[in-house]
């Protein structure tokens, strides 16, 4: 699967707008073709968040239901938040395990780094594993607690049917658990 | 499942900006427990797209690799798009099929509609199952022709660890579709 295209050359770039959480760009590209377009891409770069899967044990993981501002509505996720100055993606989703829903953990994975959509945006997350948790609570910055819901992820082929679970990242980060944990199909 | 709390109340909205491509809103939220916050969100209400999984044959999936202008590099996924004005998801689907990959489909499926970030992004997609393809072309405003890639699906947990697939849409999108044509694990 090796690339030999060459990227585009990039003739322009400017930034359109900055507010505390978007930074939005305007880029002119040039293809290797000699095909020229004008793109706009939000947050290049921005590779520094988690998400954790919290495993209560073998069998169960530990879902959040917290209201989502782009959505307007209360929805099924899991951890997550940004890494803060200095954190690397492990000791980030310890922090982010303890502050949202009470738990510390022995053992934490990295599994992959997942972006958003690449056309457009630049963010990135990474998926984090954890393990072996024990109780521990850390204040966050959260305006109200999360509901936790524990759910057996042999089940995650009902969880997909459900209105409320629909977030991208999440729903590849269970998939990606599930099979690592042999809970398969 | 059930959700019984009370959704926050939206104090006061603000759009800060717009681009073309992008639509930039600040939200002041009170939760029923009386916290209040300020949030941004990009393209509320946005769910006009489409991804699509298109099946060659009952094994083989088609994957392309594409500039991603969000993180100045090419990288594997699947085809995608806006829905035109007047499309359903289906109709948009066997569109972009034709226009990225040269094919049309006798049987497309609506899977589930995922969303990005729901904390911060309105963007959601239909994710369309693509089968009994046949070869129909249609001239699309692409600036390069995309490279094909046909994938054997069975393998996915290989392709997971393919440091160019990494779009958090089409993992999950794969993972959907690899359990539903029972090539899991």
């Amino acid at each position: 699967m090796s690339n030999v295209k060459e990227k585009p050359s990039i003739l322009e770039t400017e930034w359109l707008y900055h507010s505390r959480f978007f930074h939005l760009e305007k880029m002119d590209l040039k293809f290797s073709n000699g095909q020229e377009r004008s793109y706009e891409r939000i947050n290049p770069g921005f590779d520094r968040a988690v998400m954790v899967v919290p495993m209560l044990d073998a069998e169960t993981v530990l879902l959040v239901r917290e209201y989502g501002a782009g959505v307007s509505d209360y929805y099924l996720s899991l951890p997550k938040g940004a890494m803060d100055v200095g954190e690397d993606a492990i000791t980030a989703a310890n922090r982010e395990l303890k502050e949202e829903v009470g738990y510390g953990s022995r053992q934490l994975t990295v599994l992959k780094q997942l972006a958003l959509s690449p056309s457009y945006m630049g963010n990135r997350i990474n998926i984090v594993l954890a393990e072996q948790l024990y109780e521990e609570k850390l204040v966050g910055d959260e305006p109200e607690p999360l509901e936790l819901v524990p759910y057996p992820l042999k089940e995650l082929g009902q969880l997909i049917l459900n209105a409320d679970f629909y977030e991208a990242y999440a729903v590849a980060a269970l998939y990606m658990v599930r099979d690592r944990l042999g809970l398969g199909q």
